[in-house]
């Protein structure tokens, strides 16, 4: 089933789930890392220390999230009500369920978050999830790391896949990018613009002998090439016209 | 041109450039996101405090990329030898290159690392990267956030851009970039080139009285701009320049 709902109520279908956290710093870097994602619902299962002024000092402008975080004694008690959890965990488990990547994850997570609510659960700073806990969830997620150094801070590893939601969340209705097209301050330049720029250029060019059109050398279409790739626009055409004017008169002047 | 590279000599072409950094404990999280993803170039353009034990804490196991990172007193100089970089922005910017989400910038970044060095570079905890350093770098990078707040942490900054260019190095299906360039003739020009370049078209402008620095109308950042988008390759540095030294031989015969 395809979901109708505006990303903003997929991404409140998701809970992010901390099973023991033991440095509040963490859960502040979570809460921001959330937040910044458009996500908000945080549940902290037996946090060593929270609240904690460190994980205000650390949620910087996401207070508010740490202020309405569910504590729960169990992870049953924060998965309550969800229809489906993923467990986000590195390591293969015994009788987990079937581990995938974090893009692949968070596809499946919003295909279930269209139907009810759904979880995000990270492990222990240390020891990560329990197998007895990554058996609670229907998904085993994890994040593609250097073989060599697979240790994502916990915040960090909130922060990618709060990032693949929102990219996912939004990806029915984003809008292609603005691919190659610059902030323009002004118009595109015409054919004719560029062209009469060209035969201002290879003109200054003969003048000044650098460019002998007997002897071309491919030198216009080299510079045709460069230009050409550019898109250029009016007040683009202007400036280059009114240097080599300027070139031009510079050297009559002297 | 498409990349014959293993992802692994991919990755290490990228640098991950922090200008003025002022939290020792984010650029000690930067250099664990890196280490996670494959990731170890750091460059550190004036940091407040470095080296600093804080750091050392928040790298946890990425030390080695501490003590490997080098620091340098301008963006220039932490992007010599660089034929690509890639502004992480959030805001857009007067002028600056045109702005891409992190995945296709990641996907662009990636092109050019098969053909040279490239940089990601990241901006102060509060104030950003100048324009003047936006306008350096061919590129500029936003990471999709919450409009209501869009404050990632530096690390966590680090953390996605890094793990899009691992999760792009190793798909093996990413191709496309390079939209409507004809293939190309010589190599990439490097930032030392391209400065060379403008370098001297600004003080042939000068001389020939089109430009005037005390009133500069914004004249360097509009070619910046310009010539920013268009990628130089040497050959084309070249001749550019050669176009400017027969202005200047031109009015000195006349």
């Amino acid at each position: 089933m395809t979901s109708r709902l505006m990303p903003e109520h997929l991404l409140a279908r998701i809970r992010v789930v901390l099973s023991r956290p033991s440095h509040p710093g963490n859960i502040g870097a979570a809460a921001r890392a959330m937040k910044t994602m458009g996500l908000s619902r945080l549940y902290l299962v037996n946090p060593l220390r929270f609240p904690d002024p460190e994980a205000d000092v650390r949620a910087t402008g996401a207070v508010d999230v740490l202020q309405q975080a569910t504590v729960c004694a169990t992870l049953d008690e924060a998965l309550g009500g969800t229809i489906y959890a993923a467990a986000i965990s590195a390591r293969q488990r015994d009788l987990g369920p079937p581990p995938c990547h974090a893009r692949e994850g968070i596809a499946d997570l919003l295909t279930e978050a269209a139907k009810g609510e759904v979880a995000l659960v990270f492990g222990n700073e240390t020891v990560g999830l329990s197998n007895e806990e990554v058996q609670r969830c229907q998904a085993a997620v994890s994040i593609p790391t250097n073989p060599g150094f697979s240790s994502l801070n916990l915040g960090s590893a909130v922060q990618v896949l709060c990032y693949e939601a929102r990219l996912a969340a939004y990806s029915g209705q984003r809008l292609p990018a603005q691919r190659g097209v610059t902030p323009s301050s002004s118009r595109a330049a015409t054919l004719e613009e560029v062209e009469g720029f060209y035969g201002h250029l290879e003109e200054t060019m003969i003048t000044t002998g650098f460019h002998d059109p007997a002897k071309p050398k491919r030198l216009m279409p080299k510079l045709r090439r460069l230009f050409g790739r550019t898109r250029l626009e009016i007040d683009e055409v202007n400036i280059l016209r009114g240097v080599l004017a300027a070139l031009r008169d510079g050297s009559r002047r002297t």
